[in-house]
């Protein structure tokens, strides 16, 4: 009878214990939650001192210098944008966000983004790398953690962005929040 | 002797157990399984309304509205297309596909991709971000699903790309056959 | 008594099982590693026949058959290059390395990659997909295998990029350490 229950008792720490294994998965608490901010000033012909990116594609009836009508599609841009740990443009760097993004709708303003957070500071370092969407007019959006590297090991998780300031067409910041969901 | 079974029991699931977090892992079913269309209307200088992509790059002995000789390659292409849940281009979309592709080899035509599924139906909300190679001459091709978002938080998981139709330089219609297998 | 260490037993195995699927985790072994190399040959105007890689985008100071100033900021080519199991440009390829680099940084040599390894020899056939930043004047520098293919079934880890020859503007070859820490 003692024999019966054990018995079950340990199908049933099995049955859990494959389970996790298997695919499907409670949604997990973040493991790591980082907020940076980084900052981008885009070259527009007279700016190549303070400029951080630049226009390096666009469609036919697009130039590099000044960004395309039907907003901005197929604009595509690269960077090597400054990280801070607040918003303040001036506040010391502790690294390079670095990637592209480009603008993929005529109707609206509507971006893509793949890109690398490259931290060296003393409280982090290694890389972070994201893709995603990023529907720009939304209050925030959400992108991918596809991976990392040194402190961010095999990262994977989510980031959500959102814009914290744009002036014209020359300066953007983006708040990014991130939440890891595996660490190591 | 009953104890030494019942350690010996006890000694295999925490092996079981452990196991799970190793590397090595049986392959699994898939936890979800999607399969969606989406329309590709090529920018060719005389499209303008109707066109979802167009050539942003190319190599020096090409041009952007003219996809270029030797298989394409070097022509990069941004594209926003409609995703329908048949092969229909008239269905009502149940999202966007947003991203780029590119020819990549001189000889014969492949591409590489990356790209995101942004889903708004009754059914779906939220992104699936792929990444892969797309030798588009084979039957099928296999890319990596590498992230997603809302529904889909945290997704990982293979995309099987088929080309559904074709019209000359200027409509293809690729079905996505989505398995994921990581699932929240 | 016996049912009551026999219970804590129980909890403590329940209590591991359900840290294998909670997110911090050991840094684990790799369970796959592999070592490949792959030849780029860019593109000069004059090298028709032998290019494997050609520049498409480049801002506007910049031009698609010469590699730009300012460290070729923002110059991006893509590639189809041969992969080898040892540095022999000339030994049988067992893939190719496709997609693109960028360059990113105004001050220094760095770039940006997001590629397949196109795997089909007698011992590999899949596909397996990088994305990550590359400061390529470290010795070594880490990427992301975001997902695989094949042989290479939903892979993830890292993968070190040293640079084993650069010849001038036209040749570099590329040594990639993978280490996988999902496999299938």
């Amino acid at each position: 009878m003692k024999e019966k229950r054990l018995s079950s008792i340990l199908f049933i720490i099995v049955f859990l214990c494959g389970s996790t294994s298997m695919a499907f998965r409670q949604r997990p608490q973040p493991c790591n939650h980082l907020v940076f901010y980084f900052h981008d000033v885009i070259y527009n012909g007279e700016n190549a001192g303070n400029a951080t990116s630049a226009i390096v594609a666009a469609p036919s009836w697009g130039n590099l210098t000044i960004l395309s009508r039907l907003s901005r599609f197929g604009d595509m841009v690269i960077f090597d944008d400054p990280i801070t740990s607040d918003n303040n443009l001036h506040s010391p760097p502790v690294g390079r966000a670095q990637g592209m993004y480009f603008y993929d709708k005529k109707e609206i303003f509507t971006a893509w983004l793949a890109f690398s957070f490259v931290l060296n500071s003393t409280n982090h370092k290694g890389t972070i790398n994201f893709a995603g969407a990023d529907p720009l007019l939304n209050k925030t959006r959400d992108i991918s953690v596809i991976g990392g590297t040194g402190d961010f090991f095999m990262a994977r998780g989510m980031a959500t962005l959102s814009t914290d300031a744009i002036e014209g067409e020359v300066y953007f910041r983006l708040r990014v929040d991130i939440n890891l969901y595996e660490c190591y």
